[in-house]
């Protein structure tokens, strides 16, 4: 197998599912895998997760797998089940470990499309879509990246704070293919000088950002642990699975938790903020827009021993 | 080529476009042609246009280059200069040639994608992308069923009308293949016995379908033409090639033109409605929601007639 690929040793190791290989079968990334005409592909319709694995070990798999299934649920996509998953992910491990050895860190993405226009792949629904993982080792830069403090700017996302309840058809508690406005959110703020997003309702609520979770810390008193606090989810943000991850070791630290509605004074009012993600972890913000914040790198070392620990995820709604 | 394709009679012709194939090459759309790591099929990161083709002729190819290219500049991608579509359009119909003839009626689907992420496939930005089009015979059953009237819900859209203009980051004008509200959309409408979707702002103005532009006609005085009316572009639609072109035939032909905005009063209000689209053409609506509209097949037969002069599009924005 090896010797498909380019470079072996910065080399993405991916594997798609489907009925005949539902334990996964390896492919080869530089080789085109997908027809032009699949869904995923020409109408953004599927659904995703990307996890994070240190020294061969996926961390938060069942909330992942747990994720992709509640997106496929609300896009009406039939996934394979969680053994299907998790065998594909034992079998790109294994790929690295033939090639001489598993990357320390690796970014572990699950991908589901509905697969071609009335040409299902299987008559089980559970394989009538298209399935692959890609892992790929954990960039260097990213890596040397963390802890760096993010300047972050506020972008409307144009929704009101009630449209997901009101308007389910807006998909948007899904994790879907289709992030183009996340991407063009981005390229926004880069071209404005910010690393970051976090975008707000058009009624003034603090969502998320563009592919990460927002949390607040308010100071305890001397001596007392901080208040950790994240916005709901009834505005249609995706439940982080690093926030809850890092929700569930602080309440066994001792530390207070809460839920928003936030603000954006909330956030500019608040000790520290941070943007959470699976594989950048713990970013801490020290600036949004123009307002000025203090970074803690003890406090962010702390959430990230948190994440070490991979205890399951504690979310309001579970 | 043509032993490459399952079934040639109704087989789909594929072109794609790079640096080393500007006027296009054909490829046998049933095989694999993109990578997993294609940013339009990850991120939905790409933009795309259906045109109609009548007896080997493109209908509107101008207007549909023109918003291919204004898609693109909205969300920065780079795409082959208009003498390589239309080449590869001409590709496309000459390959159908060779098979034995062109079907009399064919969908052109032209997709551009930002390519794989830090890998462009040319240094030429017009080339970085992946880029290709897809030639389909229209099935038979879209002919039969074109002029039956269409039940159509109203859906709000999330957003309210000033949106597309306070975030430009919504990348609200742009044709992209972030399409999974769309397609939630219609599967949401045709659970409740729906053909179609009407979407609306927050706020109460109309918007668009799914893959259509709205038209409503208010007769005219006794022996006096009807006025035609379509919702303003400063929400955020798309402007519509099909309703551009009924517009020019219109004027022409002395009818009275009119750009809203438009409430959803003003739909139940209107003596016709019809959804727009290059391939089903003006699809008279006959119900919204709960409330009867009546519908008019000579007038849906005439708007179809001043599509068949196939004249320049005309937009208050041109």
């Amino acid at each position: 197998m090896a010797e498909h690929f380019r470079d072996d040793s910065v080399a993405a190791v991916a594997v798609r599912i489907d009925a005949e290989h539902p334990h996964g079968a390896v492919f080869d990334p530089h080789q085109p895998q997908l027809r032009v005409t699949d869904l995923g592909a020409i109408r953004g319709d599927g659904i995703f997760e990307t996890m994070f694995a240190v020294n061969g070990t996926p961390r938060k798999l069942d909330a992942h797998l747990a994720r992709l299934r509640r997106s496929a649920a609300i896009l009406d996509i039939g996934v394979p089940p969680a053994e299907s998953w998790e065998a594909a992910v034992g079998l790109g491990l294994e790929e690295y470990r033939a090639r001489g050895g598993v990357p320390e860190e690796l970014a572990i993405k699950l991908v589901a499309t509905r697969g071609v226009e009335n040409e299902p792949a299987s008559e089980d629904p559970a394989f009538a879509g298209t399935y692959w993982l890609m892992l790929t080792p954990v960039a260097e830069s990213m890596r040397a990246n963390r802890g760096k403090p993010l300047a972050v700017t506020l972008l409307d996302r144009g929704y009101d704070s009630t449209a997901a309840e009101r308007a389910p058809w807006l998909v948007l508690g899904a994790k879907t293919l289709s992030y183009a406005v996340n991407m063009a959110a981005l390229r926004h703020a880069e071209a404005g000088g910010f690393d970051d997003v976090i975008f707000t309702t058009s009624d003034g609520q603090v969502l998320e950002g563009p592919t990460s979770t927002v949390l607040i810390a308010r100071a305890g008193g001397e001596g007392e642990p901080p208040t950790l606090i994240t916005p709901v989810l009834e505005t249609g943000i995706l439940p982080g699975t690093t926030q809850g991850a890092i929700f569930t070791a602080a309440e066994r630290a001792g530390w207070k938790l809460g839920y928003g509605p936030l603000t954006p004074e909330d956030l500019r009012a608040a000790d520290h903020v941070w943007l959470l993600s699976s594989v950048r972890l713990a970013a801490p913000v020290n600036r949004i827009d123009e307002h000025e914040l203090a970074v803690d790198p003890e406090l962010t070392a702390q959430l990230n021993s948190f994440l070490d620990q991979d205890l399951p995820v504690n979310h309001p709604t579970d």
